[in-house]
């Protein structure tokens, strides 16, 4: 008999009817004989309209706002727990809510982006070894002031991932509205495959760089916890993608997955003196504006004189990255700055990388072959990423989709 | 310098607009020199939305089914407690919301209709003494097992009362869409008139007897802890109605207000035997089905042979108050047993009865000079309640706030 956290999100409890479903979904899993926690989203929609409300009012910009955003915003996952439980004890199925505080699940004062610092899996688990199926609205905390906590928009992934690890679940079951995770998204490669298995890596990989199916959070807290996590579908029955230990997958194919983010944009100084700590005095103020840079690529100029910079920033970031940059002219004396926010971040991700070869070389070649300009590229152990136009992103994924073959199983 | 509870009702906070204009009601308050503590109800159909979904899922037959009820409803009240404190802070006003598991407000475990056990004004009294104001959602506690509970529908009036009852408040407003407290029905009786204040007992009558501004166990409540409570309209700045002790109110009218009602049926049963313990052998299944008879008239036939006897009940329960009865048919040997719902009940109200004399016979003949016919008398010491034809309502409220010329301040 194994304990199973099965998590909903918002479309998969999106009205009553999708509630019902939802709770068909948990008999099943009990019908195998298995225990079940269960950790909902709010009703979709419900949480942007509470976000909607607390930004007609404040700027958010202290952190007594944040802490009434979170009990404003935390009282969506409170209502689908209550309507859950409630309609698992009508199919006669004992059933309990949970929020945040009843665990507790702890976590520190940083409202509206709380991380996690304990959770008390002795109530719940009483109840769950009773026999009962809790259900736990996700999302949620309770600071150490006593005060609702969230954990930040996406924030139900970590709660399941964080409860499962608790709870010492056997597997936590992440359902969404897609089939799993995929070779790429398949609304730009129809042929995209679902992935059996991927390596916690590869997904932190892919989350990071754009693949919105899990938060980026969460797959960190299942690598730390080493917690089986499973991608599936809620509005079908069909196997999902499982997370797992990069040795837990037989057969390493080069490259596992491409992944794309429109999220950034371009910035580039040109005819930097060439003088030692150039990129300590650029970079440095911009961490301390807390704008996080991504890609970095530094050329020397002919003679070895000056040097080009270029980096990548989010966009929302990019004015303020300018200003920064602005007031540092005095000492880089830059002869010209300037950003391109019409930029996409391509990445090809795969373990696999560590044992084969000419990785870099197919994807150039293969973006070459439909003229595309790469301006960045950076490269970590288990993927590269190239910066290049953004209205060449659909065909640089189906370029790459396509030489690396990742359409075949 | 006094400590002024304010509670604002749902269609008082019914957008962020409304919200706005609550926070202003306080700023004003504040400007008085005084300290304030707000309750809030959810925003207006919010409660209903709720209720509707947990209907969809459930028939609310188990104390579980309830405890879920109370997690999902108690959240709009959260929702608005968190927006106020939010917009109470922009203003720079130093504000927190408080739920009632916060505070803690315990009540027992009849969840959807839980009573308060006891609120810890320790935590609530520092912050206001600070010179914070807090923001409590009203309608819910926690019960003694932790979980969220809910005081029944319009229990926000009674979170303000013992909420004012517990921090030793000098006065409780309860801000409504309406002046304050009025002879009867304005949208009856264009000519009603405000009334500057109302005794505990009065009110009592009025709100139980059908005047829906304060919901009746808000009205004990404050009479119990000698609560001063005023009625006000959160969208003008009249002075609304006080709720005072008998012998505060310095002249006595001989009726204060005019109320009625369309909740109850009367049911009728004729020529029963006229033996010891008839009565109780019908009331007594009566009240252990939980059906609240009112007014109650028994007249015995010629002869004294057989009894007649006429009750109301409330319109939902008549259907089942008609098998109760029909179940006694052996025991009760009735010759006839029927029920009529198209009746109304119409009371004059006012402690000045307890002086005056003649009220009734002015009562009865404004009535008979309408030719409306009485079929139910009952009394109190404070008022008297008619049960006539449904469709002779308007009427007879007009015409008996003709007759005690109610009008006249």
């Amino acid at each position: 008999m194994a304990l199973i956290v099965q998590k909903f999100g918002g479309t998969s409890v999106g009205d009553i009817e999708r509630i019902r479903n939802v709770a068909n979904k948990v008999k099943k899993e009990l019908g195998k004989g298995n225990k079940v926690a269960v950790v909902v989203s709010a009703m979709s929609g419900v949480t942007n309209q509470l976000v909607a409300y607390v930004k007609e009012l404040s700027p958010l910009a202290t952190a007594e706002a944040w802490a009434e955003y979170d009990q404003v915003v935390a009282s969506g996952e409170q209502v689908t727990s209550g309507l859950l439980a409630l309609c698992l004890c009508e199919m006669g199925i004992p059933a309990r809510s949970y929020s945040g505080w009843q665990i507790p699940l702890k976590t520190d004062k940083a409202h509206g982006k709380a991380r996690i610092e304990s959770i008390d899996a002795q109530k719940m688990l009483a109840e769950i070894n009773s026999g009962k199926v809790v259900v736990i609205a996700g999302f949620q905390g309770v600071s150490e002031d006593g005060r609702v906590s969230t954990l930040g928009r996406g924030g139900s992934d970590t709660s399941a991932v964080a409860l499962a690890a608790a709870l010492k679940a056997d597997r936590c079951d992440i359902y969404t509205d897609v089939n799993g995770v995929y070779t790429t998204d398949p609304r730009i490669v129809p042929v995209a495959r679902k992935l059996d298995k991927i390596a916690y890596e590869e997904m932190l990989e892919m989350a990071s760089l754009g693949a919105k199916v899990l938060q980026t959070r969460s797959v960190e807290m299942a690598m730390n916890h080493s917690v089986i996590v499973q991608v599936l579908n809620s509005f079908n029955d069909e196997a999902g993608t499982l997370l797992v230990k990069e040795e837990d997958i037989m057969e390493q194919k080069r490259i596992t997955g491409i992944a794309y983010s429109r999220d950034d944009a371009r910035i580039s100084l040109t005819e930097i003196a060439n003088i030692p700590g150039m990129s300590a005095a650029l970079f440095a103020p911009l961490a301390q504006a807390g704008i996080n840079v991504d890609m970095i690529v530094q050329n020397v100029t002919e003679g070895g004189k000056s040097t080009d910079i270029t980096f990548t920033v989010p966009k929302a970031d990019v004015d303020m990255a300018l200003k920064v940059v602005e007031n540092l002219q005095g000492k880089l004396k830059y002869k010209s700055l300037h950003a391109d926010k019409n930029v996409a971040k391509i990445s090809v991700v795969g373990v696999g990388m560590r044992s084969h070869t000419g990785i870099a070389q197919t994807m150039f070649e293969a973006l070459a072959e439909k003229n595309i300009n790469i301006s960045v590229i950076s490269t970590s152990e288990i993927k590269i990423s190239v910066l290049i136009g953004e209205e060449y992103t659909e065909l640089a994924v189906r370029a790459l989709h396509a030489a690396f073959e990742l359409e075949k199983a």
